[in-house]
């Protein structure tokens, strides 16, 4: 397993982690100065800004971005909505290759309102990400399938463990003609009896466009925004992080907590220096 | 598909639905009016009856008891404490066959404090249910476990998938010699891809010894206690219900319900009147 300290390349940080408080460019700054390499911004962190200016900000940072959070949601009960979310997500993949990011991280949607039938909004989300992955390998950045937890099926997403996300990479893309893989968040698949082979198979194809660290606390007191801090909860991160380099991920180690009452409420720069410190330590 | 309204004996209460509140007494003979057939006890419900007492009751107002609800928790950081859950779900194991019980109901215990390892747990929650299985086979209860939802792997049961809990029915009991199988649980299994697969392997292998209902709420606020009445939520219950059966499921289907601020402080009779129409109407 790789040593963190000689990577700083590898240390990631998601905006998200800070629960957007600040302007990006402050955000940049802290990220860097805490010893960040690398940084996953979100698109509500632009808010107007010209996406070259904030290349230019990372880059002078020393910066590269590795995902850019995140989609619409492609499952809706209309079909007008359905197309109006590729063409938001088109132009999302527009900003993300004019910030040099590796991927554009996809959270695909629940089950709609309208719609009982997990397998047809399946389906919905499976065309929205085939009808995007032209425009992304023209774009040159990769579309990132992110299987979401279980709980979050009905409200967030209906790809929810490592081996469905990685079937849908087959469809899409037989093969294997790149621009198409899956984000792996630690939080999301901890629990998979099935990480193991998933990881594996993941590796083997090609597929692993990032890795997401936070922790997963015993008493979890929220579906979406009660992540735990690395070492604070039962995940096994070293576990995880090796498997993953076992079987030849070279890349990144990104933080993201969602954290509306905790982390989200504390000076942005002992959250920084927390993830930084628990990066080295226990991930 | 069944019509469950010729089939008044599939009809099943868990007593959980109704959040404790009465004398199981009072909740067996409401049941009974109610025009449920069976009914699925928990162990505070007796509370220092005599066993033998409340199955009389339950002979005499014709209801049958499906699972008796439920074990202690396997896993443990020390072995003493897992010798002594050991004796507890032994003790329980005797009051399900007391009962009458065609299953005793195993929730198996998450990752617990002071062991940040899920395999170590799943071991120590396979070699517990094992250390049952003779006496539940000679008590004539057969052992369920129950595949939790994963969002409950850390607090609750490190079993999360049905393919998952059948793979441990396969380890202890390769022969199919009987007296193990799955309690399948639409609330825990409704998101899981695999879950056809799923379904029709444990109809194949004669593994299903019960089959609850409920609902998933689109904004569900509570990981244990934000369970909806059926139909109000996403999962597609009549479509489970028909997996179930086309594979060769005749046994009950029982509304469990758990919901500590809504149908746990309504008035008892109209959540058996509502379970009641909702089982008939959209189950």
């Amino acid at each position: 397993m790789r040593d963190l300290r000689q990577h700083r390349e590898a240390l990631a940080l998601n905006t998200a982690t800070l629960g957007h408080r600040s302007p990006i460019e402050e955000v940049i700054d802290r990220c860097a100065e805490a010893g960040f390499g690398a940084i996953a911004p979100w698109r509500r962190d632009l808010d107007g800004r010209r996406p070259a200016d904030v290349a230019a900000r990372l880059r002078d940072r020393g910066l590269v971005v590795t995902g850019y959070c995140r989609s619409t949601y492609f499952t809706h009960a209309s079909e007008s909505e359905r197309r109006a979310a590729i063409d938001d997500n088109a132009r999302a993949l527009d900003e993300a290759a004019e910030l040099g990011a590796v991927s554009f991280v996809l959270v695909v949607g629940g089950v709609p309102e309208g719609l009982r039938d997990i397998t047809a909004a399946r389906q919905q989300a499976i065309d929205g990400v085939g009808a995007l992955l032209e425009r992304a390998r023209a774009a040159g950045v990769s579309l990132a399938i992110e299987p979401i937890h279980p709980m979050g099926a009905a409200a967030r997403a209906v790809v929810n463990t490592l081996a469905q996300a990685l079937d849908w990479c087959d469809v899409l893309d037989p093969e294997r003609a790149g621009g198409l893989g899956v984000m792996v968040d630690a939080y999301h698949v901890w629990w998979d009896p099935a990480l193991e082979t998933g990881i594996t198979r993941a590796c083997r194809d090609g597929r692993v466009l990032g890795y997401h660290v936070s922790d997963w606390l015993r008493e979890t007191r929220d579906l979406v925004t009660d992540r735990g801090m690395m070492g604070d909860g039962v995940i096994e991160l070293r576990r995880i992080r090796g498997l993953l380099e076992d079987a030849g991920y070279t890349g990144p180690v990104e933080v993201e907590i969602f954290s509306a009452t905790d982390w989200w409420v504390r000076p942005e720069r002992e959250v920084l220096q927390t993830c930084m410190s628990r990066l080295l330590d226990v991930c």
